[in-house]
């Protein structure tokens, strides 16, 4: 193998000057004057039957173009990311605060929003569920009637994983710990609300989409029975996105079937746009979790089986959440990942994805895992605390090493021996954790947690693969078109760099051309820390095939004599290897391959190893690699204010190979600002259904100022499959601040507490009950 | 071979409805409120130094951005279609009308027409030329200094054909023809004016360039130095276009480089657009040339030799004129085409290209080939007439035969025996040709005329080559991506009708992306009618790999144990041959293919043998395939007015195989229709540089009420490697009138005129010459 380059490099990211001065174009950016305004009339209350709707008086305000309900629509009122359960607008029945009950276009927004105020509905009120738990009880109100996939009244799905002998294993085990933990309801918070341009197409009678969307193929799929437009006709575009995190798998579908029927209805391009509190009431959220977590072990620490139990609460419809067939999702990484990064012979798993009333839970950063983590994590911490041993030796003990098997029965053939090892140890090292931190004094506490973890690559049971089209222009420089999108996380940039190194150019020469079905091929969603490695392949693909002609080209007819094998390019520049005065531009080969009649375009294709897991007992080999990350914290309590404050993180995450060292410290510093955020501060408050939080006032993210010192360290353990060696970085990043806080908590305080947010007012509470039960 | 079930049908245009209503959007549909205008003040003088320019008053208009010379150019000042020497904006001198001295940005139309009205120029004059015999004579003032490729004086060019011995050939003639020739500057008069929409893209830090180009790649290629942009940043997007015939392969670089240069130098979108006036003064034109043709002939009538001269006005730059290298271009056609489509054993053919300070002459329809070919079928008409034979009796000995030599030596493998003589024979028999016509009474003379032709497929000289995208989409539909542009001509009909015959679909199931460089491999200019065989060609290899796939797929998955080749697919539907119980949508086994693996995106090529032509002596195979077609029509003249009046035309072309035969009898009378202009009515006057008729009041063109009744027949012999048989037929068409209607008026008449436009006052003027002759 040539020595690397690029790949490795601190590459500056492609888009950051134009991003960093405001220059680039998001979609509402493209709005024109001659657009329609959609809106959306949602359900006024989140569990209900519609018993009547009028809408003679909204079609009465002047500017009013429409007003769409259920009998309007042009195609199949249903669509979803996985099932199509999920109504561009209900008919008889509100499921969640997000439904739509019409719709209206209007020449202004000022006479659409006086037609949503017209619109006369009347209800009849029906009991909402936040919680899954009351909802999943015998005798709940059902909230689907006829879901289609739905296994048990309100229980969508229970999906089971058995492994060895549980019982045997708590008979024999020294010490057995016992805790059930929650975890919120949590909003994506991506900085771009949810937009859509939906414009009739005349020269093919099709439709055009625009949305900051994370999947344009699947989006496609999901809306063309929508709109009743063949897939070739309907045109699906995703420009640059403000942050995803998962959510506009579904939000972008959300608003593009709502902008795109009134656009097929009125024949005329329409702009929709969400407001904040829209966003917060009705888009996707992060699953909560109600885990009830069981851990034998032997008194050297040694765990020996896990049983858990996990309700999920899959707010209105499906999502990402889960089902049999197909079965990769929320649902089912939960049993996947139940036992952590450990080694762990024998366990029994069962998780339960419930409808409520809540917003439809769907894909965040880490789907399932770091619900999962967070209980097991817990659960070692416990587990050390009780036989007296370090966290780091306890997990040590305990993590996956090279050939040992997950609870699915994987063998792990990634991480070499030590991806884990080492990223423990690194991060002990860095952090001084054998160190004692200083005394505190008054009533500020300190403490310091630990937490690992592992992550999975990509989607591979849903479907993965990942096409890339590629051509090279006459001057040397390259295009690439994916449908996969740019959405923040510097992908673009790091499909430059494996697009440069294959090729032999230099990053600044390669263009990554915008998501867009009429454009790009389809080399999957935007999800699961896929891209990079999946997406990477085909782009190294592509590039490879664009070399190997070029190496061709240039023997033949430029370099006479010469074996392809003895030529290289470097920079833009062929030349024979140890004969540097034997050289062309890369622009003159690619000319004379042009007037050679050999072909400058390529589609490079690449398709992962089968997946398998098995519905029956939850065995298979779920996915060809795996990320491994440990995260050490340090925080302090004010148990007067209740006040925590992370201090000091150190995280090191085995990325297999860092493509762009730069982007993967900016993931693990963004992910785990969004792991602080979901520890310490992020929830949705339900009440009945009605989100009393939807806005910026009333729900916390982290700020910069909230953020202690991020200490990132990168482990190269090379995935084999990946991309000179790259494995996903995108989600485990967001998994270890959690449980690590949680567990420093517990260090600074000496209170367990198993719920997250650990908010001040959590916080006061805890110790109000800890000091009484004193 | 399959049994056709598409082509050859009578396909409804895919675009027609959709362009018959109004709806679709042209780039001048395109315009945004938030883009300034760009105008260019042209030269005052068609050839004068420009002594002095001062735009400090420009400057001062409220609303103008920007006012460049060309000392503010981004990048090169120099591109062109062959050769970079048209000057975006002129230095020191002007050649022509169309040269821009300056150009404007402001954010108003009438800022920046009050800004070119304050730019204060001070010119000295020159001589300017309109008359190529002039501008060629010693001690003509020069047009250009320093031009790059000039090979003496105003002299662009002279090539040069050699076979056999003239000399000889002459001095054994029992008869020989001697005639001079005129045919005019003609403008394209495409309905759609010159218009451009430049847009900086601040993500890629490049240009997107939207204009109705005929060839977005070669515009690409010769904009990228002038705006100081790679290839890959430079996206150039040709939307649906009102017409081309050539034109815009120049005319949409000319505005596209003006609005481009503004753009970069503003960093903010430019919209520009020609007033047709502008369109008319400052577009390439169709060469007008002057041909000293000499032809000896047997008193048996067969054809030993031609001896032809052609002196053609290049205008003020090279554009698709002609030069040593690349060899092909007009002036080179006129030399193979200087014996029409004879087999004739000996041929001298000389040719000049001269620059004068007219419009720069560029690619019109049939480019080069209209000319020699209106002379050497006027000089067919007088051999006929001078030996008392009948002027179709003439065509058929001389005409090509299987396996006869043209006069470059190339062996005519095409017609297989009969194209051009089936050609002959039914236009004759359609025509009536044997009886005589009816007496006309009074002034109003009655005449026929006949003319023969054969025109080479495509620009395989220049390069040739095309490549396709093809992504089979899981509804079962297409999208193909081509460079190529629907101009009007029914590509994207043809090419849905190519892939919907390979692939087994229907037409409806097809969609033709609009040319995009961002988007679309290069598949080459829209010129030479060389769309239907080589960028179908190239359709046909990425349907034939996809039709591949989606049979193994089958043969594997879905009917078990049956090979491929007993699968076939049509109208969407794969079955099993003489199982029809045996099916599956194709929709299906698409699906069943992405879930197993298989990529449903390619990239199809196809290139021609290589060409050859030498300068030496004009010897070789310039073209792999060559279009027939004959051609009668019956005219009345009225002696006292003038007027002559097409009363019908009959034409038959072999076209291979028509693709759609409703397109290629669309091409046909278009084709006539603009070859009865050019015979009858247009021209470009010009004096000393400067039109005298750049309106369409002064600028006659035919309308619907100008038309004959036109009766096209389709011969079909295939041509082996096209798609399906097929040879191009969009210039063909429209080669054959003039000469049928020159050799008609002068049956009318008995007299011989050899200039054309036949206009009234050359009809007066010619009677008035021939009756005093008397």
């Amino acid at each position: 193998m040539r020595k690397l380059r690029i790949v490795g490099q601190r590459e500056l990211r492609t888009d950051a000057i134009a991003k960093a001065t405001g220059r680039v174009r998001f979609t509402a950016d493209m709005r024109r004057k001659d657009m329609l305004t959609g809106k959306a009339l949602f359900a006024a209350y989140p569990h209900a039957l519609i018993k009547n709707i009028d809408v003679s008086e909204a079609l009465r305000v002047p500017g009013v173009v429409t007003v769409m309900t259920a009998k309007d629509l042009p195609g199949r009122n249903g669509y979803g990311v996985m099932i199509q359960d999920k109504p561009v607008i209900v008919e008889s029945k509100t499921h969640y605060e997000g439904d739509a009950v019409a719709l209206v276009a209007a020449v202004s927004d000022e006479a659409a929003r006086e037609a949503l105020r017209r619109i006369k509905v009347d209800y009849e009120l029906l009991p909402a569920y936040d919680d899954p738990r009351e909802a999943m009880k015998e005798g709940a109100v059902r909230i689907h009637e006829n879901h289609p996939v739905a296994e048990d009244g309100n229980i969508l799905v229970t999906l089971k994983l058995d492994r060895g002998d549980v019982e045997e294993a708590f008979a024999q085990a020294d010490i057995i710990i016992e805790n059930d933990y929650e975890t919120p309801i949590v909003e994506h918070c991506y900085m771009e609300p949810d937009v859509c341009i939906a414009e009739p197409d005349p020269l093919t009678g099709g439709l055009t989409v625009i949305s900051p969307a994370q999947a344009v193929y699947a989006n496609r799929r999901s809306l063309a029975g929508v709109f009743g437009i063949p897939h070739n006709k309907l045109r699906v575009v995703s420009p640059l996105v403000g942050g995803g995190f998962g959510g506009k798998e579904d939000s972008c579908l959300d608003v593009s079937a709502m902008a795109g029927v009134l656009a097929v209805k009125c024949d005329r391009p329409v702009y929709m746009e969400l407001t904040r509190e829209e966003v917060f009431r009705t888009t996707g959220k992060r699953h909560a979790t109600y885990i009830s977590h069981r851990l034998a072990a032997t008194k050297e620490g040694k765990v020996l089986a896990v049983d858990v139990r996990t309700i999920l609460n899959k707010g209105a419809y499906v999502s990402m959440g889960g089902m049999k067939e197909p079965l990769h999702a929320v649902t089912m990484r939960t049993l996947v990942y139940a036992a952590g990064a450990y080694h762990v012979p024998n366990a029994r798993a069962r998780s339960h994805s419930v409808f409520t009333n809540t917003p439809y839970a769907c894909a965040f950063r880490g789907f399932g895992v770091p619900q999962a983590t967070f209980a097991m994590e817990c659960q070692m911490d416990e587990l050390a605390r009780r036989l007296g041993m370090d966290p780091v030796k306890i997990r040590q003990i305990n993590m996956l090493r090279h050939n040992d098997r997950t609870i699915t029965g994987q063998v792990m053939l990634e991480s070499r021996g030590l991806g884990l090892g080492e990223c423990i140890e690194k991060v002990a090292e860095r952090f001084g954790w054998d160190k004692a931190l200083p005394a505190a004094a008054g009533p500020v506490k300190k403490g310091k947690g630990f937490a690992v973890y592992m992550y999975g690559t990509g989607i591979p049971l849903l479907f993965e693969g990942s096409n890339c089209y590629a051509h090279l222009q006459l001057d040397g420089t390259l295009s690439l078109a994916v449908s996969s999108t740019e959405i923040g996380q510097g992908l673009n940039t790091v499909l430059a760099q494996i697009a440069a190194e294959t090729l032999g150019i230099r990053v600044a020469d390669v263009v990554v051309e915008l998501s867009d079905t009429a454009k790009t091929p389809d080399s999957g969603p935007t999800v699961g820390s896929r891209s990079a490695v999946l997406v990477g392949n085909a782009v190294l693909d592509a590039c490879a095939k664009l070399r190997e002609r070029m190496l061709t080209v240039a023997a033949r007819y430029m370099f006479a004599k010469t074996d392809p094998r003895d030529i290289t390019i470097e920079d833009g520049v062929v030349s024979v290897i140890g004969k540097p005065e034997l050289k062309q531009p890369l622009s003159a080969v690619a000319a004379k391959a042009y007037a050679s009649q050999v072909p400058l375009a390529v589609v490079g294709s690449w398709y992962p190893p089968q997946a398998s897991f098995s519905a029956e007992d939850g065995q298979g080999n779920p996915c060809h690699a795996y990320a491994f990350g440990a995260q050490a914290v340090e925080v302090t309590v004010d148990v007067e204010t209740g006040v925590i404050t992370v201090q000091r993180a150190v995280m090191a995450c085995d990325v297999g190979k860092a493509i762009n060292p730069v982007n993967v410290e900016g993931q693990m510093e963004g992910g785990s600002a969004q792991g602080l955020g979901w520890a310490l501060m992020e929830e949705s408050i339900m009440e009945k259904g009605v989100m009393r939080n939807p806005t910026f006032h009333s729900y916390m993210i982290p700020t910069i100022e909230d953020l202690p010192r991020l200490e990132p360290i990168i482990v190269e353990h090379p995935n084999e499959l990946g991309p000179y060696g790259a494995k996903g970085v995108g989600e485990p990043a967001t998994i270890g601040m959690a449980p690590a806080i949680r567990n420093a908590v517990w260090d600074a305080l000496g209170i367990k507490i198993n719920v997250i947010p650990l908010t001040a007012r959590q916080i006061i509470k805890s110790v109000k009950e800890h000091e009484q039960g004193r």
